[in-house]
């Protein structure tokens, strides 16, 4: 038999050879609508995630009803010692009104300077792209070796951009499985534009609602439909309503969260996490970073510590949409009947998303705002690993085995649904890692890069990340 | 020659005849769409109304280009010693997004109790409805007497829901030719559910105007594109600027303006203007309005004076619609790059419509919102005729010969552009009045009453309302 290092070099080697053929795999996939928000293409999305699941000889290979958009589950036994569970997403955001230099379902592959082949599509970054390269690595090392260095759990969910409402549900049914886990991945592409590799061994937690003043509920204002705007003057608005209680959530600059207790539960941060975010200001670059976002502008960005700091350690208040009355293009004179915001907020510990949620609703209420609809939309908790667990260590070997220095993180400030896997009950180690870089993630020409260039690599290390870290995972210290 | 009392008389016989074919007209009329906001059927409308205009004899009969939709004017000269402007517009409000019971476009005939046969289309009140029945009075006069009691200027527009931005150029340009009018009259029905009729010898001014807070202007937050809602930790929201922006400019009712300085030039209403509320309160009854408006409780009911004071004598500032960020369905977590709110002021004497505008932006710009992006939209400035005005007596007069006595209101609430035929420099005596209900103007399933019953009338005293007043302007006392 080989020995790992040796098995490992074969395996890269060979997903170098696969890489054209692997090109084609993601297009596949990324052609494949499922837009859960608008439950566009979900249902053949995760038939064909079976598909792949089953042709890695996984058993079993189910599709798992929730309630909702269903999970795809798969397990792989090769009895080795470690069991590795492994945390995909199958879903995307939607992509109507937005402006796309491309058909975003086309799967197109585009030069993109300084990157040279990109695939430019809904979910190419987020995570259709990373899901496709992580399924190509573990095909590559089955090809080299005949077998895999761990035993995998395969959940791929389709609502995580809905906030994952149904994957509790998943994961409550399927603990005693789930629980034969040591530690859990995601895989993800998580090199920045500049070069730089990150490892995330936590998450924010999230919580997103709607809020709606409605004539309906409120008894005052029009109750059925939008009425002509001459009547204002004896008619109350709905939509100034919401105006005025959105004016009492957040001050006026529009970052201070004033929600009632809202920083009430937030811990300081641990010496660990203030270590990480010092370490982090040695490489960690503004000027990329603007560029991506296309923002002049930060909040704290005085020096890169103090941006840093808000960034991993402040909870935030985002109104992510709004609408009401006429939006169409000219004028038209109506006094609407409702009003429609949505709001999510980013929880650190000690947060909870329930906590926050109680809250924002008993703010509203002691103001009078005890009429407004608030809706809750999904979210959770937020997830930390303490970056000694062998999981954020294997994901940092197995990058060093690439040549790559990562940097761990406190957290990442985005949200995924870690919480389910690294919380009580299962309390597995929980980190997301992985090379390959993409960008625009929830914005038209989201992009994930093929080729790469000398800072950012393509999709062959992205693939090898992968493999090298299941097989750090398994030879790693326990 | 017959004595005018006997012509009006075979008048109103001849438009008893024709009533079912009238109706035909109405239909024919609201199936051609003339959706300004939209650029929908517009030319088309204009045409035909052209070839109305030519088939009562008009010359000219001419489409006036205006840089927008344009005027369709039409002299009609009879050598008659008094000579009427009637002020018309053809243009509707949008339907899209609205939920009808029927198509909007197809010019129903429905039964709907309790008015009988009604007309449900966009623009069956508003204001294609009236034009055309005025039309029909028209020709009903022509085929009887073969002549018309006056002369007679039609002026068209086609922008009166967009605020009727080139209407004044066509005035200017046109002003010798209007200044030939003794009066102007705009045609409308204005008969309530309960039966009241009403007259309108003034309007409420106008100001229409989006304001938007973008990344882009403020040089904070995404400049081109909503992006990541994980990344509110650090970047600005434009979608909370504008919250912020929109709760100065009115108290947290929604009710108080509180823009600097926008109840400075509201004069005392006059002891006319007095009387005429007060006389109001006699025949105005509450209930029929809530249920037409589908409102629960109006401001300041408390009595039916206080209601109506504040109905007629109170400028308001509107929230018409707002829109920004992701307003799909579900859950989609961007941080918006602009959000933008449309708002409509309704302006009583002595304000001014861009004395309110300029109010507005030194209100906004003292306040740190420099950034946000003004733009009128539209409107106008108030008019104003005394009651005793020939227009408003031959109005009154029309009215009672078909046995109704109307209420002279102090002015409309709604706005419509009398003020070019009213104000400087032709200085017109102006109202709006006549007999036909309909309702739900700018909402889904709007109306116009055909058949009547014991409360409203139908199309053909509409019609013959209009004929009256013609009379009685040709011969009423100077």
């Amino acid at each position: 038999m080989d020995s790992s290092t040796t098995a490992q070099r074969r395996v890269f080697a060979r997903i170098d050879e696969r890489l054209e053929a692997d090109i084609l795999r993601l297009q596949a996939f990324v052609r494949q609508p499922s837009i859960s928000a608008e439950n566009h293409g979900i249902r053949e999305c995760a038939a064909l995630i079976r598909e792949y699941f089953e042709a890695l000889g996984c058993n079993p290979a189910e599709i798992v009803e929730t309630g909702g958009h269903p999970v795809v589950y798969g397990e792989q036994w090769v009895g080795a010692p470690r069991t590795l569970l492994i945390y995909l997403m199958y879903d995307t955001q939607p992509v109507s009104g937005e402006a796309w230099s491309v058909p975003p379902l086309d799967g197109r592959i585009v030069q993109q300077q300084p990157f040279g082949r990109c695939l430019v599509a809904r979910g190419a970054k987020n995570s259709k792209g990373p899901l496709r390269a992580f399924l190509n690595a573990v095909e590559a090392i089955q090809e080299v070796t005949g077998t895999l260095p761990v035993n995998l759990l395969l959940v791929a969910e389709g609502e995580e951009e809905l906030g994952s409402p149904n994957l509790p549900r998943f994961v409550e049914h399927y603990s005693d499985r789930l629980a034969q886990a040591d530690a859990a991945l995601h895989p993800y592409a998580l090199q920045e534009p500049d070069g730089r590799v990150l490892i995330w061994p936590g998450t924010k937690g999230l919580l997103y609602v709607e809020i709606e003043a409605s004539g309906e509920l409120w008894g005052r204002g029009p109750r059925a439909y939008d009425i002509h705007a001459s009547q204002k003057a004896i008619v109350d608005n709905p939509a100034w309503r919401l105006i005025a209680a959105l004016s009492t959530v957040v001050a006026a600059d529009g970052n201070s969260v004033t929600v009632d207790g809202f920083y009430d539960n937030v811990r300081l941060p641990t010496e660990a996490e203030e270590a990480a975010v010092v370490a982090l200001t040695e490489t960690f670059s503004i000027e990329p970073f603007k560029q991506l976002w296309q923002v002049d502008t930060f909040l704290d960005e005085e020096t890169t510590l103090s941006l840093l700091r808000r960034y991993f350690f402040a909870p935030t208040l985002n109104l992510d949409g709004i609408r009401g009355g006429y939006i169409g293009p000219g004028s038209k004179t109506v006094l609407p009947h409702k009003a429609t915001a949505k709001l999510d907020a980013r929880l650190v510990p000690d947060q909870g998303r329930d906590e926050i949620l109680d809250k924002l609703r008993r703010h509203l209420d002691e103001r009078g705002y005890g009429d407004l609809d608030v809706r809750l939309m999904g979210g959770g908790e937020w997830s930390q690993t303490p970056p000694d667990a062998l999981i954020v260590q294997a994901a940092v070997a197995g990058l060093r085995d690439l040549g790559v220095q990562p940097e761990v993180w406190p957290r990442n400030v985005g949200f995924f649904p870690a919480y389910l896997f690294n919380r009580a009950p299962l309390n597995l180690p929980f980190c997301a890692a992985g090379l390959g870089h993409g960008g625009r993630a929830h914005s038209p020409d989201e992009y994930f890069v093929l080729d790469g260039n000398d800072r950012v690599v393509g999709l062959a290390e992205c693939e090898k990340s992968y493999a090298a870290m299941l097989f750090q995972f398994a030879g790693g210290a326990q």
